[in-house]
């Protein structure tokens, strides 16, 4: 038989246990181009979470009754492909909490079915050389891309993808800080090359920060949300870069807990990029973009407002009006 | 003499008129380099609220006693410099509120004069030819780069940025839409091409914007901040662009008033980056970064914790233990 947990049904507050049922079903036969594998090593991961919650996430979520969604890594028993044999190792994201698993190797999406690479632990194609790795990767070598001697922060630094973001932060020249719950975690991050670690659970969590960050934080790789991620916002240096990869902090709480509205949940969904803009920085293309500004006006296509106050003696009535949105058009003051 | 309003102090929560206080000086004289100004112009803009806040800002305020920061144009009635004389127009970041300023030419920063160029009003180097347009400029060429078919949400659409923004994105092909304060104001931006507009004072606005915005926001240029900016964000389309450049609606309140923490300030001083993350967008980079990971790991300089469960039947449990916190690793379920 094939001991699966199925969902149960969603959770309303932090997901509990009892949100699944286990299960048992007969051990499926693969069709033509399928194959049936004996799982060795499910993955957990936080993104599951927003697989079981009942509103709309990035990808399809579990609907109760369904087989729990998750990666694994396990061996082939059956194999109706001709690629594939008996023994072989298989990592998919497609696997489901089930002692057995059928999947298509030739199909896209989760039902894919990758090579488990020789010499490598079996399970590190759940973790560092599967997809936290890869996340870690692209958040620092596309994304964040810190430079030699800038302070790479990293939230749930011990965890999945942390570890990895760490070591690859290390390796760029970067200097990595740990923010973890405990401080065997944190010694562990500091064996890992990180060069300092907060604990988040310090009621001087901020203060610690500054000391580990003197210069502020160039890189934030956040996987946590929170009132870490308020922390760290808060000491970010100019032109920092900030990665919102994960939530872990905030995604299970309750649903009538409200903690005011935080990006960060939107920002990885949408996969928005968000970037602050102050203009002085671009001041070199000023001549550039006023040619471009002045030949749209000469063409008829830029036409603008004005707001003009008269007097100097107006001067803070202007600005105030402004302030309270009563201008219409570009506030000006005309002496 | 010359009238010039000066800082009385900072405020404490909006700023009113009693914050500044209008003195007399003598008209002072050019030392070599430095020419004198009449002012014609005053420019009024939203970062001036920062100059006057006591808190750091991205560049130095006002203190009390100094002469009110700002830009201007005006014309040059005495020149020690060679290349100004007696009725040039002169624009300059470094004016400041009053009759007549001092600059010098050829100083770096706010001192610094430019000529106002012919064949356009003078005042336009105040506005869409100038610091304003620029802002409009760089945020939609440089970071927002909208698609033709885009929609682009524009907030604060009637004001100095917003007027200028929502014509270059309709001359680069895309939708843009206005959020404004008044049915007034946005008649005006319809005027100017904006293809849809929403009053922020609507009780409606988050399912008017919907209307607007079918396919949602690809884009969002955020002039305002506060509730304007969290309804936005809750309709952003995937892969969208958000320019935090503003936050008018929010930056004067009085500071007992908690807001919640929103990002937007310190996005806007340390212009930092801010982009969801989800790996399987990186999918085909899957290949490339493993043979990264493994090679850092076959050198000894990747190292990982895994944190292990044992058997398929605490595959929940393992999922609430690494949701609390209490896993220490990667969090694996070994079947």
């Amino acid at each position: 038989m094939n001991r699966q947990w199925l969902l149960d049904h969603h959770p309303e507050g932090p997901a509990t246990a009892d949100c699944w049922r286990l299960a048992e079903a007969p051990v499926p036969e693969p069709r033509p181009g399928q194959i049936l594998v004996r799982l060795r090593w499910l993955s957990m991961d936080p993104y599951m979470r927003g697989r079981i919650a009942k509103g709309p996430n990035y990808a399809a979520g579990v609907r109760p009754g369904e087989v729990m969604q998750g990666g694994g890594v396990g061996e082939v028993v059956a194999s109706n492909h001709p690629d594939w044999r008996a023994g072989d190792l298989v990592e998919a994201m497609g696997m489901g909490w089930q002692d057995y698993a059928l999947l298509s190797p030739d199909a896209p999406g989760s039902a894919r079915a990758n090579r488990v690479p020789e010499g490598v632990p079996e399970q590190a194609t759940l973790s560092w050389l599967g997809m936290p790795g890869l996340t870690a990767w692209i958040g620092l070598t596309e994304i964040a891309r810190p430079m030699p001697g800038e302070t790479v922060v990293i939230s749930a630094a011990s965890g999945a993808v942390g570890q990895v973001a760490g070591q690859i932060a290390a390796a760029m020249g970067a200097r990595p800080v740990a923010i973890a719950g405990s401080d065997e975690k944190l010694a562990h991050c500091r064996d890992l090359g990180f060069v300092a670690g907060v604990n988040h659970r310090s009621p001087t969590l901020a203060k610690e920060l500054r000391a580990a960050c003197p210069e502020g934080v160039h890189v934030f790789f956040d996987n946590t949300g929170g009132v870490i991620h308020d922390t760290v916002l808060a000491q970010l240096a100019t032109h920092a870069r900030v990665i919102v990869c994960g939530r872990i902090a905030v995604v299970d709480r309750p649903a009538d807990q409200d903690i005011g509205l935080r990006a960060s949940s939107r920002l990885i969904v949408t996969r928005a990029r968000v970037q602050g803009l102050i203009v002085f920085d671009w001041w070199h293309r000023r001549e550039e973009a006023m040619a471009h500004l002045a030949r749209l006006w000469r063409e008829g296509r830029l036409n603008y407002r004005e707001d003009v106050v008269e007097g100097l003696e107006n001067a803070p009535e202007a600005f105030l009006r402004m302030m309270a949105g009563q201008n219409f058009g570009k506030q000006l003051v005309r002496l």
